[in-house]
């Protein structure tokens, strides 16, 4: 998570960076950023020769992207927090450079032969906070925080056509996304509670019997986290400590159900505790990390 | 995580399932998935019905895809378990055909013009645990589990050249890897876990003071699950139980540094406990979920 502060701060004074206009990779403008984010074109004059190394370092890095004969190289965009691909396109020179300046995942539209930054009509951006290449140097991750959903379907990642479910007939269903453990088992979660509003039938499962009684719950919280702090104290093995990390991360997560909170907005809590700004907040909570 | 189940299962007797040898999409034979995973060619003569009504459904699938001029799209292989997005490449009517038989990664390398199952050489394959395909139907996941690092360079992702990096002129290095936030704070854990073996200066930070005092990441560790739960109990807000969340979260991540366990095998723990499969365990560690 290395994060753009890396780039802002390319060491100007005065918190300046580089801005490149969409489509015009030739010219560039210094900007100053203000404490609040509000960006302003500065004059031409205040070009520096750190301004000229910074845009020769771009160059350089736009060179070593190993671009197809179309000039595009393969651009994803993936949810800094949840990890979940939000969508695919193809990235040209102008796209990546707009990105790196803007902050905002943009790609070339191939259909419409132009650049395309995600948001530009929705105003669903992905605001990127980090880029990686991959080893071949032809392939981007954008890594990104979305203000939206991502797909012009309104879902939240352009994922949501299982290939199993194609096969055995099953009604494509734009809620049902490509998810990862983490994710499938919230999900699982805020099915059962969804269920609950059912009538129900033959005994609950556990799930269901946690949402419904808080003292169970609560009491099942607090005594997992005791077993995951005894594999410690006892001096128990690696699989069971990770044993019970689980029942207390399934727990857990269950009560964020029952009080309507996602996973995602922890590890934004937690983003922003630790890398706030691309920087560790040497006091989280006034205690140092 | 609708999962391979659904096609393993695709209502044949005795667990029978369809197989696509490699570089013959029009020769299908139907295979013995035996308990213990091992599979077994049948003879012919047990084509069913069935069968040509499941190569007739793949063969719609395959069609249903929207192949480049060249007849590729886009494949991204990603861990089912952390969601690191493992490698990029492209797939083509075979591959996906192979990979969606073979339950292995498979892709087609343009360089040698041939299909490429990921590990074929390395043994590092990706089993592939469900496959989505985006809006458009011109990029495919593959959502599975790596049984080693993906990279060529032997580095766990293909994906870690940071472009802020480059653009500092940092050094490239391998184990610095494209992480979303639960992953990005665990390295920073396991980070503040090496340093101690160095000379301290300074007043420790609170990640180091939890490593090396054992009762008091135990104390604080049932403290948060405490407050966690008090925000239930108290019926406070949802920012106070993602906030609380956060900490245990993190505290708990301190102590598994401790014992070396990572966050995915952790996760690897819940799939198991809850989608084994493909299908829920009903009863996890005795408990209906």
């Amino acid at each position: 998570m290395a994060a753009f502060h890396c780039i802002q701060a390319l060491r100007f004074p005065s918190r300046t960076h580089v801005f490149f206009p969409i489509g015009d990779q030739n010219r560039y403008n210094i900007i100053n950023k203000k404490q609040r984010g509000f960006l302003v074109f500065a004059s031409a004059d205040k070009k520096s020769d750190k301004e000229l190394y910074l845009k020769s370092k771009v160059e350089t890095l736009l060179d070593s992207v190993k671009w197809d004969g179309k000039g595009f190289a393969v651009g994803i965009a993936q949810n800094i927090d949840t990890g979940a691909i939000l969508m695919q396109g193809f990235v040209n020179r102008d796209a990546l450079a707009t990105t790196i300046s803007s902050q905002k995942a943009t790609f070339y539209s191939r259909s419409r032969s132009a650049l395309w930054t995600k948001g530009e009509t929705s105003k669903n951006f992905i605001n990127v906070h980090d880029i990686y290449l991959d080893c071949d140097r032809d392939s981007i991750i954008y890594l990104g925080k979305p203000d939206g959903p991502t797909c012009h379907t309104w879902s939240e990642t352009c994922y949501y056509t299982s290939v199993p479910d194609l096969l055995e007939n099953k009604q494509v269903d734009g809620n049902k996304l490509a998810l990862t453990t983490l994710y499938s088992l919230e999900t699982i979660i805020s099915q059962r509670k969804a269920e609950l509003a059912l009538p129900q039938t033959g005994k609950p499962s556990w799930t269901k019997r946690l949402l419904l009684d808080h003292d169970l719950l609560c009491s099942k919280i607090r005594e997992e986290a005791d077993e995951l702090c005894r594999t410690l104290e006892e001096n128990e093995d690696q699989a069971r400590t990770a044993s019970e990390m689980g029942d207390v991360l399934y727990h857990a997560m269950v009560l964020m159900a029952v009080k309507g909170v996602k996973i995602e907005e922890v590890l934004e809590v937690l983003r922003k505790r630790f890398f706030q700004s691309g920087i560790e907040e040497k006091r989280s909570r006034g205690q140092a990390n």
